[in-house]
């Protein structure tokens, strides 16, 4: 008997459940790790009954870019392909044209990418990339490397092409439904809007509405001829009623750090639409008073629909303008809350699930959710999606935001074979601060912290978004 | 003999002193603890140790809103109607309708918002409000909800009537003086100004000087007809002299980001304040210049009376305009300290006691105390007050700020049974911090920390603000 | 047989390696601590293995202020008189004519700042002093004090006067180069510069041409007379010229947080190079002209000599106007990278290992390393330079940023005893990093983190600056 032994570290790290025995007692492989170590494991037996019990949850991911025509991947190219991995790839020095290059097969685009995860294999990217090769493709190195990726290419392309695979993917991440960003001009057609819910995306329609395209779509796809304000709030009126006559659960825009909605006069309004719409160049005032009016006719729709309305606050586009795609966007950290106070007092009866895209704006985003009841966290979203950000953000949220005004996570992927990883690490940050804040910082009991961790990551989707 | 049996959770988490034994050695609760959750607690004996010997320090609480004359509550509404759950309960969903109802009894409001407790139970302020009622009104539940409510008010009640309620609170709390924060027109009589500090709060005075009523309170209470800068200023003159007299140990005030003061021209300053004083509007500009003059002359006062002057800086009043009462404020985290570089250079000596309402403002709160011998760290204000963010402040002052120039805690509390859950949310915090920081990470003596420990809480207070 | 029995305290807590047996297991000191504090040390078994792999590696040091000519300290007052120390005695109540009154000698000076050193022994920096102390000059005293400081300086003097002193500081510091930071108009000439490598620093030619001395040094140091853009450009030509032919790795700067480089017109540029070299006065706008236009032909030159261009972004000078040598400079943290995104487009080919003073800042540096091929992350600069910003810095770089854009740490020294304590704090945090977020954490060999913080630490260094 040599109870005291140290275990070997277990293939599967989440699952460390062999109990040992020590002089009558029982004792489990975690607690000789900590003995092993000197520290604790991140994961400990308690936080991994939790992790556990949050991992059994089947959710609703409320916020994506899947495209239900195509929702998951059907080689490694659309997995790589993720912007994460372009950029990155293209950040540690790949030259754009060599990732970007038109032409190439998807093998070789996988080939290619795969050079350069030697210098990304510390990110938290990469970790998702080896938790999807590991979990959907049976992969089992260390590494995603020269000598063993066209093996788990190959393997993986006969597995894509299973014809259930979005439906083996979905189980298996245990989703339910997918909310979607729909172009305001998207059909919403030809899928089931029961598991991929529509989303009336609104970027376009308020900060590019002066480009030609944008009105000759909206009209398009409204069958409306824009004349001024009249027409235009005609037009997005339809598009309203569209969107939740297909079931749209929410109105969602991405927004740049200098953008501050606020009620524009008549006057103004007419001014500026019918200028924009003659095709006539705005000024830089009146390309602001624009945007203003078309964002505050959306949330007047929002009010009138009963649609939530998700901010995501920050972004800047095509700062890095030779990056490669969906890798040029980048942030000002110097945007406040404070800038919606126009909007939040003027629209009670509208929530807003709010994502910042800085860590530093989340002590702000606890701060209104706090005091303003239309107010709601929204995840963790792009740069501040890693764990160092999302365990601190998440404390202070559960510190003091209540507990029905938060939404856990999201995963904002464009396919489906990203949830699973990404739910996952959201999983785990939150076990760990359930059990140090709550189980044993303040003694509450494991059924109450899995009942707090349910309705952040199911309860609130449902009962915010009406589901 | 079952030395490794994993003790109970015990009751009271804070004292987890059973020794057991081991093969002939000694081993206490806290250790099996670790091996039981393979995490260590929080509070470990270490922690627990230096927690005790802060618990057992008796101190002096340097900023608190208390009425004087009538300290302690009278009954749990006094208590839930503390701000932080009416503006919790209404962001929750409770309507202020409801919450602010005129008319209605103590117990009835105590009701309603008991009602909205089952949202805000994760909150660290709902954690204080149980930490009260178990502390003084021997409450034992999990949480106070529906089905035992009305039994915690009826005995609290009972509790509070006791004609020495509030020295006993005080008694309890460990706490000897309670600084107030008086306005400028307040008699200071009639009650001990021993125990109860004054402390001169100057906002009317800088920034609503253009209201006819604080002129009108101002003259009343100096007796000095105000006619420009010289009759301000004496009257300025005579608040001071009359705080001063009655043992006033500081002058407070709270500022919006967008200030920042500078000394103003005679003229100017002439000018703003005859127009104030007769009445006329003052353009934006104008009134930025009388704010400033106001706050200068009060540095001026504070120098000649060596009376520190608390900043506390950050606040936006009236963000949510329909939110319940002291619920209407937030912030806007673009402001630096690098606005009040003209005042730290034009009064080297007067200290400078400064809170920062936001998190990200600390380490340039950090830095300031660092460099500038008048600036000193106070406390961890409002919406930066809870424990992940006072534990990573606190982190940085104490690698940082020389410790004869940090003041840990002010409780900031409208009811004196406040102070204990508050204080004793820092000294948890403070304690791990020593703990780990210092004993763990740096080697110093139990001793040491606990001296740094007693400077902070208690040393420093004394000596910055003259007791 | 008392296996169990809680070890003393050792005296150097990074060399815990005695081996205990229990029941036939092989059990170190470490974990007994673990037990006997019921929380673990920081420096646990994993983390110190790792931190002596660490410890192992022999660095290039890629910033400091070191005079090539007396790379070494004299005297005690060369290291209490770092800005450090003074700035933090005289913030903690010591007169600056105390500090620095004239004429005293090295001896008298160090007692009078270890008067000081009562309030200040909490801080990191007064770690390092007595790191120093003890692995320089076998300090084993727990503080320096009145009662030992004496027998400490004299005992100091006597070694720091070995002829090999500097050689001896270097080996023990297992340092193999020394990046400086010189004036432009350096002759660099009387040292080895393999051993301590120049670095052009630009920050007056940048924000002092205006004064005529610097357009005299410049003149004088480049045999040129200054006329016009033509004329600059030729003399900024030369530098570059004589820099790299004295093996200059880098070309840095320190920029205060306003500053936006942008490219100027040729008109612009000729007219405010002339009106400056002419001595007029120049506009505020012509100012800030101007210095955009050198800084952006010193990136030209970075280009066209292939060196990178060290970017220290965020400095306020001169703040505090009566703080001590050095210790005047704060910050504003209301600055963004967005005010570079100009300058990172249009110098693809140059790399900018970029620094930034506020912690705060640190988010949009990993974000703007992750997307842009030529940013860098660069060590932790002054007022983020302490434990608990340096870790939580560190790991969101190591979630994020490319592993191949790191540079982990700089010590930014003025006298080389100063590497050895910095390293080690950096080293230590980073072991901790390591050992928990990636061995634990994610399951990483031992081997895979040491060879990514050899990386970081050296590897990167090698490359970046191409040594």
């Amino acid at each position: 008997m040599a109870p005291h032994a140290i275990p070997a570290r277990s293939k599967r790290p989440f699952n460390r459940r062999l109990l040992l025995f020590r002089g009558g007692n029982c004792w489990n492989a975690d607690e000789l790790t900590v003995l092993a170590f000197g520290r604790p494991l991140p994961m400990t037996e308690l936080e991994q009954r939790l992790f556990d019990e949050l991992e059994s949850l089947v959710l609703i991911d409320p916020h994506t870019h899947i495209n239900p025509h195509a929702p998951a991947s059907r080689t490694l190219a659309d997995i790589l392909g993720y912007h994460y991995y372009t950029e990155l790839a293209h950040s540690a020095g790949m030259p754009k044209p060599y990732i970007a290059e038109a032409g190439i097969g998807p093998k070789e685009r996988v080939g290619r990418l795969v050079e350069a995860l030697g210098n990304l294999d510390n990110t938290t990217q990469v970790s998702w990339l080896l938790e999807i090769c590991r979990e959907f493709f049976g992969f089992d190195g260390v590494a995603i490397a020269s000598q063993n990726w066209e093996a788990l290419y190959d393997r993986s392309v006969a597995k894509m092409a299973e014809p259930d695979w979005a439906e083996q993917v979905l189980a298996k991440s245990r989703l339910e439904k997918v909310f979607l960003t729909n172009e305001f001009d998207d059909p919403l057609e030809g899928f089931d809007t029961n598991r991929y819910v529509p989303c009336l995306r609104t970027d376009d329609l308020v900060f590019h509405f002066e480009k030609p395209e944008t009105r000759v779509r909206l009209s398009k796809s409204v069958s409306i001829e824009l004349e001024g304000v009249a027409t235009l709030r005609e037009a997005i009126g339809r598009l309203f009623t569209r969107f939740t006559s297909r079931g749209a659960r929410a109105c969602a825009i991405s927004l740049p750090p200098w953008f501050s909605p606020h009620k524009v006069s008549p006057a103004d309004a007419e001014n500026c639409v019918e200028d924009a719409i003659s095709g006539a160049p705005l000024t830089a005032e009146q390309s602001v008073l624009l945007s203003r009016w078309i964002f505050w006719t959306l949330a007047e729709f929002c009010a009138d629909h009963k649609l939530p309305f998700d901010l995501m606050i920050g972004v800047n586009r095509r700062v890095y303008e030779n990056g490669v795609y969906q890798g040029q966007d980048l942030f000002d950290m110097r945007v406040s809350l404070i800038q919606y106070k126009d909007l939040f007092n003027a629209f009670p009866q509208v929530t807003f699930p709010i994502s910042v895209l800085g860590h530093t704006s989340n002590q702000e985003l606890v701060s209104y959710a706090w005091i303003f009841p239309n107010v709601v966290t929204h995840g963790h979203w792009w740069y501040s999606n890693i764990p160092t950000y999302i365990e601190f953000d998440t404390r202070a949220r559960l510190e003091a935001v209540p507990r029905n005004k938060q939404i856990g996570y999201y995963s904002d992927m464009y396919k489906l074979e990203f949830a699973l990883p990404k739910f996952r690490m959201y999983r785990r940050v939150l076990a760990k601060v359930l059990a140090n804040d709550f189980v044993v910082g303040r003694g509450w009991s494991e059924t109450q912290v899995v009942d707090l961790g349910r309705q952040i990551l199911r309860g609130n989707v449902e009962r915010i978004f009406k589901i």
